[in-house]
C-alpha cells in the first residue's frame, strides 16, 4: 500500500468515526432512518464541504469518489442498527474521533496551503474542516455546537493545523510534518478529554 | 411554448410551491412579513443554490434570472396576505410539495450529471437539490428539519434522482428519462403522505 | 490615505462592530471565550462568505489578508475581557452596527455587480451581505435570526443596495453612489431604532 492509499484510508476512517458521532447524535434525537444517515454524512463530510467551497475546489473531493459516500451511510446504518451497543463505547468513539480531528485539521490545512491561501486563513481553514463537521451536525439537530460549549476542541485543531502550516512554510517536506502535527492534535485532544479541560468562560456572564 | 420554456415554467412552479410552504412556516413562527418573504426564498431558492455551489456553476442560475427571484417574493407576499385561506389548502400545498420535489430531484441531478459527477453522486445531489430548501427553511425557523423527523420526503427524492441518472447513463434521450422519474417521486410521495408511511426509527432509542 | 485605504478601512470598521455584536450574544448564551471568537467571526465574515460563495469569488477576499482574520479576533477577545462595560455601551454597538450594515450592503452590491450580476440580483446579494452575518451568528447561537423577527432591519439594507446599484447603472461613478447609498441605509436603520419602527406581521397569526 503506497503513501497516497494510506492517506485516503486515514481520510475514510476519520469520516468513519465522525459519521459515527453523527448517527449517536440522531439516535439520541429519536430521528428515523434517514435522519440518521443525514447526520451521519453531515457529520462526516460536512468540514471537507465546507473547505472546498471556500477554497474553490468544487466539485468537492468526496462528490467525485464513491467511498467517500459509502463510508458515511455505512456508519449511519452501523449506528442505526447497533447503537445501544455503540453507545456504550462511546470512549472509543471519542478516542477515534480526536484522531479524526487530528487528520482533517492537518489534511484540510495542507489541501488550503496548495490552493494558494497563506499560512494564517490556511491554518483557519484546516481547523474550520476539523470543526465543521460537527457544527453541521448540531445545527442540524437543533442545539448550539458543542465546540462551542466550552469542550476543549477548536484549539487543539488549530494548533496541529498550525504547526503543519509552519513547517511546510519552513521547507519541510509534507510526510515529515503532517504526522507530528496530527500527534500533537490528537495528543492534546485526548489529554483535554482524560483531564476535564475546560475553555475558560466569561466571567459573571449573568451580569451581561 | 418549446422545452425550454416547459421546463422552466415547472422549475418555477416547483419553486412557487416550495416558497408557499416556507411562508406558511414563517406565518406560523409569527415572523414578520420580511421574515415571511426571506423564508419563501430561502426555501424555494435554498435546494438550487447548494446544488450550484457544490458543482461550481456559480452564480447560480436563479440569480442571473429575476424571474427566479420574484416568484418567491410573490409567493411570500400571498402567504403574507391571504395565510388563512392557504392554511385550510393545506393539502393542496402537500400535493404541490411533492410535485416540487420530484422536479427538484430530477433536474438536480440531471444538472449535477451534465457538471461532470457520477452516477452516485449526481443522484445525490439531486436529492439534496430537492430536500435542501427546506432544511434551510426549518434551520431558519430554529426546528430541527421536517425530513430527519420522519416523514418520508427524502427516499422519493434519492430514488426519483437514481433512475434519472440510471437512464442518462444507459443512452435514453433525457426527455424520456426526466418525466417517469419525477412522476416515480411524485407518486410514491403522495402515497407516502396518503397512508401515513413513515421511515423506520431507530429500536429503544430511550436506552441510549 | 488613498482612497482603497479608506474603503479596506471602512471594511474593517464594519467587521469589528459585526463582531463585537456576535461576540456578545455569545457571551449572553453563556459561550466559552472560543465559542466568542468563533462567533465574533462568524458574524464578522460570515455574509462577505456568503456573497464571495455565491458569486464565485473564491478563496473569499478575507481569507486572503490576514487583517480580515485578527479583527474579529480582536473583537472577540475584547468582548471576552470587558463585556459588562460593553453590553452597558448597547446603544453604541447599535449604532456602530447600523453604519457596518450601511457599508456591507453597499460595497457587497457592488462587488456582485463587478463580478457580472444584472441589477436585482446584486441588490439582493447587497442585502445579504449585510445580513448574512447576523444570521449565521443567531443559527449557531440556537435562536430565530432577529432580522426575521419584526426588527427593520433587512429594507434599510435592500434599499441602500438597490440605490448603489441603480447609480450605477445610471453611469455615476461609483464613488459618488456608494456614500449616498451607505448614508440613507444608515440613516434609515437609526430612525427605524429610535422610533422603534417594526415590519408589519401577519394578520391573526394565531388563527392558522
Amino acid at each position: 500500500m503506497d503513501v497516497a492509499g494510506v492517506l485516503i484510508g486515514l481520510d475514510l476512517l476519520g469520516i468513519f468515526v465522525f459519521a459515527l458521532s453523527g448517527g449517536l447524535v440522531a439516535v439520541r434525537k429519536e430521528l428515523d432512518v434517514f435522519g440518521v444517515i443525514m447526520l451521519a454524512g453531515t457529520t462526516g463530510l460536512g468540514g471537507g464541504f465546507l473547505r472546498d467551497v471556500l477554497i474553490g475546489a468544487v466539485p468537492p473531493a468526496s462528490l467525485r469518489d464513491w467511498r467517500y459516500l459509502l463510508v458515511p451511510v455505512a456508519a449511519g446504518l452501523l449506528v442505526f442498527r447497533f447503537h445501544p451497543s455503540l453507545g456504550r463505547m462511546e470512549r472509543l468513539v471519542t478516542v477515534f474521533d480526536a484522531a479524526g480531528l487530528a487528520l482533517f485539521c492537518v489534511t484540510g490545512a495542507l489541501k488550503a496551503q496548495a490552493y494558494g491561501l497563506g499560512p494564517l486563513p490556511a491554518a483557519l481553514l484546516g481547523m474550520l474542516t476539523g470543526i465543521g463537521g460537527g457544527i453541521a451536525r448540531d445545527v442540524l439537530a437543533g442545539r448550539v455546537p458543542v465546540v462551542l460549549r466550552g469542550d476543549l476542541y477548536a484549539t487543539p485543531a488549530l494548533v496541529g493545523a498550525g504547526l503543519a502550516v509552519v513547517g511546510v512554510q519552513a521547507g519541510l517536506p509534507t510526510a515529515a510534518v503532517a504526522g507530528p502535527a496530527a500527534l500533537v492534535c490528537f495528543g492534546w485532544r485526548l489529554l483535554a478529554i482524560r483531564r476535564g479541560w475546560e475553555a475558560p468562560r466569561p466571567s459573571g456572564g449573568a451580569s451581561v
